[in-house]
């Protein structure tokens, strides 16, 4: 395992043309920095999140998770992850909806926030909140050692993502999801999972190689991106945990490149979303080859009947032919778990070389801040 | 309380120039309709959902609600109702994407589905999916007397729209908004909630007067609806039990002028959809007078600094003085608790006068079907 150096030239762009395009490049490294020391042989160490981590794991019936913007995404894919391998039902929300409602507290449940800084204003108001409720206690994922987050939770988990300057978060988000994978994992096995999760603790090793792989498709995703330039819309679409990745490929769009790109899990696309389609709006399908490929493959006729322009991020072992208005990115195989963290990585690029073609200032778009601190 | 009778005429366009609007400006009889007989001198009448309700009810910890597309969005804000009214922890999700996922079913959960047709298909297959799981019971939510979805649940309760033709759903969407509050005000009335409730019970008996109140705005909606006709995008803001609102309202102006309207929760603005609003993306905020109001003003200002045009619906009772770029529209006092269902309705006409301005098939828009019957 690589431990990622945080030492001179942390914030230079080393040889890259914005920080952004630096920082997506450096996630497998910062992924297996977060890993590190934090892996048995065939387990996550439950003590990675603390010495009391384990006692009050044993105590945890529902997880409430809690965050903005990017690590709200993260979120939303931890939710799939923990119901499956903890068997234990999460609810995902964004803070400044959760802070003002009457939020009923289920006994056992542990408090979980998101934040890159750590000083996201409605993340921290909302732990205060959650302090004066009846909570099991708190858990914060985050990247900045000392931030208030850290200091006021529980328990921490600190990702290994190095300083981050561009806005839109990229190599924050992909140590976020290992960290919430090492949750899911610890959760897991304090409930007695055993061996039947080795298969993935051996699929977190390599997935710093299996990164590695897709950003050597960095080029090819380059020519995509000239479709896009021209474009004042795109929709994303994905079904189950990549639905969330969907969300995040379309807010980096959005973010640096100012296209107007929207998400849907793929099943609503009948209940609305499709009046929009035409040749004018591009869509961007998450297909890896797990059980939902199939219902995947019929939302992309109907929008291919409907003229739209497709493009899709699909496994190696598809069976899935581009044509005139198809086009196909192959992924690398991956453990299907693992999925949605390696299927970010393409629509980061994506984003970042329709930015670059646009012109825009990538790594301080418009009228955003790097970290929210203000309500 | 009037009745709606669903006699002659039911399937004409009695003097409207679409069937979408005739039904637009049914909304206060059959609201009214689908109250009547369930509501007792101060409380909800729990038998309205079926005589076994209330010793199922008396066991309900948890619920779970099902949907797809506008019901969907019925279901996001009836959370925050049940939350609110019942204490009763509440999660909501869309079918396609439940029916896919390793779901964790609490002690004690009742499953709710929602569905005007009662043939939706991937609503349909959750109920069967669920029905193999450890759920306390069904409850179906529906238009349509001896659909499947009416059928094959424990209980029912029937919403009164009447028929529906137009193909973006409203009256459907209100009456099912009407019946969940009728669920939160049983569920909070079988566990120990009594008399305080009793104002809420008098808000929904004069509400259909004040949708009338509000329908009798029309002209003013269809002066406001010139400054969408040109546009290529919407941003649709609201905070709380709104932001579904603002998702149905940015829904129905999608799926039937084709413009490119997308909802988020305000407190999400800052981070990242800002960076798309320039003076070519009008953005529509719901803001009735209640306690979120000083936040939405808030992300109001970042919108105006940025040279976006803003549309505000907001309570008579509001300090909000319209400007070149601030356009108010004022709505009637209404319950607190009951604005949601009131602020659908100008953003119906809204999406309706935009979508006949620009000459669209507004009871057939295109790529769409009434009901989503297959997956």
């Amino acid at each position: 395992v690589t431990v990622f150096e945080h030492g001179d030239g942390v914030t230079s762009k080393g040889g890259y043309r914005h920080f952004m395009l630096k920082e997506i490049h450096e996630q497998s490294q910062v992924i297996a920095a977060t890993l590190e020391g934090r892996l048995g042989d065939h387990q996550v160490l439950v003590n990675s999140f603390g010495a009391e981590a384990a006692s009050l794991f044993e105590g945890v019936r529902q997880v409430h998770i809690i965050a903005c913007g990017t690590s709200y995404h993260a979120g939303m894919v931890a939710r799939y992850w923990i119901e499956k391998l903890a068997g234990v039902p999460t609810q995902v929300e964004v803070a400044s909806e959760y802070r003002y409602r009457e939020v009923v507290v289920p006994e056992g449940t542990l408090f979980v926030t998101l934040s890159q800084s750590g000083e996201t204003a409605d993340t921290l108001a909302a732990l205060r909140f959650a302090k004066q409720r009846d909570y099991l206690g708190s858990l914060a994922i985050c990247n900045v050692p000392g931030s208030s987050l850290v200091r006021e939770s529980d328990l921490t988990l600190m990702t290994q993502a190095g300083p981050e300057i561009g806005v839109a978060s990229t190599k924050a988000f992909t140590t976020q999801l290992v960290a919430l994978m090492l949750l899911a994992l610890a959760l897991g096995r304090v409930r007695g999972a055993n061996g039947e999760h080795a298969p993935l603790v051996q699929g977190l090793r390599e997935l710093p190689g299996v990164i590695n792989q897709v950003l050597a498709l960095d080029g090819e995703i380059e020519q995509l991106s000239m479709a896009f330039a021209e474009k004042h819309h795109a929709l994303f679409l994905g079904r189950g945990a990549h639905f969330p990745i969907a969300l995040e490929g379309a807010l980096k769009l959005k973010e640096i490149s100012y296209i107007h790109a929207e998400a849907y899990p793929a099943g609503e696309l009948k209940h609305g979303p499709l009046a929009l389609v035409d040749s004018e709006m591009p869509v961007v399908a998450v297909a890896p080859n797990d059980e939902l490929l199939e219902k995947l493959k019929s939302n992309l006729q109907e929008v291919r009947a409907r003229g739209g322009e497709l493009f899709v991020f699909a496994d190696e072992g598809i069976r899935l032919e581009p044509s005139e208005h198809l086009h196909v990115l192959r992924m690398p195989a991956v453990t299907e778990a693992l999925a949605p963290l390696v299927y970010t990585i393409p629509l980061q690029l994506l984003a970042y070389h329709v930015a670059v073609l646009k012109g825009t200032d990538v790594d301080q778009p418009r009228n955003l801040a790097k970290s929210v601190t203000v309500e």
